[in-house]
């Protein structure tokens, strides 16, 4: 994917907009005091204790839709915690946009790490403080303040937009994929971002172009009908958790190469652009090494850790068990051992074939005495990625040029991105995230908080994309992936 | 070690004693009502609402010691299960003979896989049906049916006896060096016998002449400072799961064979006797594997599998464990997996030299970004042989020969024998095990029962061999082994 070139009509400088700028800087306080209310709400999703507190935030959301003028807002039931649904539907001629976000955070024990209360926001140092700051509070309002600054001074909006906003991201979306099934007509849009996200740096902003497949699958490896002593039998039975190691060993090696016959063979190869996107990352190996506390990065010969991660497919076993995990000795030759592994998953590789491709390579793999089932887990999927010539992409592209002055780097991730697949196989939308939020801003950690300069910046890109997105129009409504 | 030669002294056949055998046949039905009496007592060490039947199976050992005149028979406190002592003064210039027998036995269930109820013993087609049958009650009273045949029809013994009977070798014998210690003077004697082992057949009679040592340590990899999420840092951070795996592959070839540097370098090289000696046990390697369900045995190159159980160093991975261990997947890159790891030492072998070769190894295996940490467990030992020429061997020997018309299989075991390690530290004596406990007797498991053709020879074995050490003499008192 090129990190220069996209739609001349969406690419353009912003048209001068004082009379928003100017709405903006005024509700400025307001909008601060709007988002601490939201954040002093403890709509932590993962605990039952705090039922209440997810309805009064979806109520909040919905109430806030219905103060800047949403013709229809309504909270969603779900058979989980609600979510929130508002349409402004769309000038004629002009296309419809979806906008996700999430009022759900993450539980914010440790508390005594917590400098002041995380559901007590505080602004310190151009910062502000409290647990949802930065994940998903704080960006879930900008369309709203983008919204509110348009209607105001526009008068309307330019194109269609429909807020979704679920309580469930942080507890893994259990409701989200049923909510969307049932209200696939009120959903319909044309384009989709999301406005939780992650964003490289203050410094560097960035649009989230790729996330990658995942896999899982168990392997259990099997020596003999039970455990047995090892007096008895040492030096003749196989040991199950020896024959594992050895699966294991020979899957991914020493360096971190996969081994896997075939793995890699459908993965679509980097190209010369994606290699000097990865490039243009400001990613220093050494320090992200000492920063997880590794001696040493492995993985894949021949491309940059950040490449790997962005872009080549990978096996991590994500545990092993087998045998006596107690205090103490028991000498017992464990009859049966077993790993979890997950695979992350590039563009162009299926799962089924991947996954087969591992279980041929176990069984290959077999030293003498070992049996192994390979058994696939449930929920496997594709990577995603957004065609570079995608409407909502090069528009958001625009966007932030204009905004900061230089092209925004075009991130992949190496995990995988549900609210893509979901988005995508439920109402056939790509998406582009678009968040303000920093990898150091501690979200999910103690002392969380956003940058509110950030905030303001990202209002306003908010609604210069609403505008580019009416732009490019519904001419270029976007193709499927493929 | 020979399998044939000795000491002439002891290896004449036996004098025929007709009145003897007699006495034993005699009191055959009487003997056989009294096991029956010890084995209805339920002593199951290991439940603690059995502690009024561990104290009841004392008090009717030491009647039975009181019963057969024994002039010092006692019940032990010891600070868990009583062990008793009986002792029988040695005639002038006759050695004394300590014999070892434990009448606690393992736990009756699954009750519901029981013929007949464990601790109602019955009589089927020659055997005796019930818990602790064989392991240890039918075989802790040869020695006393011996001694009240020699006694009631001789006036009295032809040596020194002192009997020693624990009731806490089903849980590892935890107050015995204690007790060893405590009493060491009223335990000292000449030769050692144990009336707890095992018999390779009824066709094939057996002594057991040596065991392995026991090395125990826990390997600890760490690649980074916590668990990491595979998707942010995947195809970057170094996985300790897969680290470990590399680690103990490195350990142990597929194939079996120990990869240690110089982990058998000290390991005594086994005769060409010794093998012929493995030779003679008849052991279907085939029928073995599928006994235990294996497809297959594995173990050092250039050895037979028993003779790598009974002779050379073992090294079993006891178990393994790192990541994430649940229902389902969770993408997780583990920053810790470990392993415990038991080694069966040869004669020869010094535990602190082997735990120092295996760490130095399992350093130099260490794939890049990993740590790791090799944590020796408390409680080694090294290997125990009894000398060939030692007199209570060879009047064992010489004993079974004389009932079976050929000489004993010299057995070893590729377990540790803690009681073999105790009496050797603690009494400085050497041990020979005699029992007819046979390995298809279910020891330990339901259904477990005694040959009664073979209590009645070891009855009458017991009292030729008390003979044979009386004959040997004090002259040949034995030699700590090296």
């Amino acid at each position: 994917m090129a990190s220069t070139g996209g739609n001349a009509v969406q690419e353009g400088p912003p048209e001068p907009q004082p009379a928003l700028d100017a709405y903006l800087r005024a509700a400025r306080s307001r909008h601060l005091a709007e988002l601490c209310e939201l954040i002093a709400i403890p709509s932590v999703g993962a605990l039952p204790e705090h039922g209440p507190d997810m309805a009064r935030a979806a109520a909040w959301i919905a109430a806030r839709l219905d103060a800047i003028g949403c013709p229809e807002a309504a909270v969603c039931p779900t058979a989980g915690h609600p979510a929130v649904i508002g349409r402004w539907p769309a000038p004629p001629g002009a296309p419809t946009v979806l906008v996700y976000a999430h009022y759900d955070v993450q539980p914010a024990d440790p508390l005594e790490l917590w400098t002041t209360p995380p559901f007590a926001p505080e602004v310190r140092g151009g910062r502000l403080y409290g647990r949802g700051a930065s994940d998903d509070k704080g960006n879930l309002l900008l369309p709203l303040r983008a919204i509110e600054a348009l209607t105001s001074v526009e008068g309307g909006l330019p194109v269609g937009v429909t807020f979704l906003c679920e309580g469930e991201e942080e507890i893994g979306s259990p409701s989200l994929p049923a909510l969307l099934s049932v209200q696939r007509e009120r959903l319909r849009a044309d384009v989709a971002l999301s406005a939780d996200g992650i964003m490289w740096s203050s410094e560097l902003p960035s649009l989230l172009v790729g996330s990658k497949g995942l896999l899982a699958l168990d392997v259990q490896v099997r020596c003999a009908a039970g455990d047995l002593h090892s007096g008895l039998h040492g030096g003749m039975a196989p040991n199950a958790a020896v024959a594992l190691a050895h699966v294991l060993a020979r899957l991914v090696a020493a360096d971190g190469e996969i081994l896997v016959e075939g793995f890699a063979d459908d993965a679509r190869p980097l190209s010369d652009a994606e290699r000097a996107e990865v490039a243009r990352a400001p990613f220093d190996a050494r320090a992200y090494a000492a920063g997880i506390g590794a001696s040493a990065l492995v993985g894949e010969p021949g491309y940059t850790p950040l490449e790997r991660n962005w872009h080549r497919p990978t096996l991590d076993v994500n545990g092993i068990w087998g045998g006596f995990q107690g205090e103490g000795a028991k000498t017992v030759i464990p009859a049966g051992a077993g790993a979890k592994i997950t695979c992350r998953l590039a563009c162009g590789q299926d799962p089924d074939r991947v996954a087969a491709a591992i279980e041929r390579h176990v069984q290959a793999s077999l030293p003498p005495g070992a049996e192994a089932e390979v058994v696939r887990q449930a929920g496997g999927s594709p990577a995603f990625e957004i065609d570079p010539g995608h409407p909502v992409l090069a528009a958001a592209r625009g966007a932030l040029r204009a905004s900061y002055g230089f092209d925004p780097l075009l991130m992949r991730m190496g995990g995988t991105l549900p609210i893509a697949e979901l988005l995508q196989r439920e109402l056939g939308l790509d998406v582009v995230l678009l968040s303000w939020s920093m990898p150091d801003e501690g979200l999910h950690a103690p002392d969380e908080f956003v940058r509110l300069e950030n905030l303001d910046r990202g209002a306003r890109v908010y609604a210069d994309l609403l505008h580019r997105l009416a732009a490019a129009g519904a001419a270029s409504h976007p193709e499927a992936q493929g």
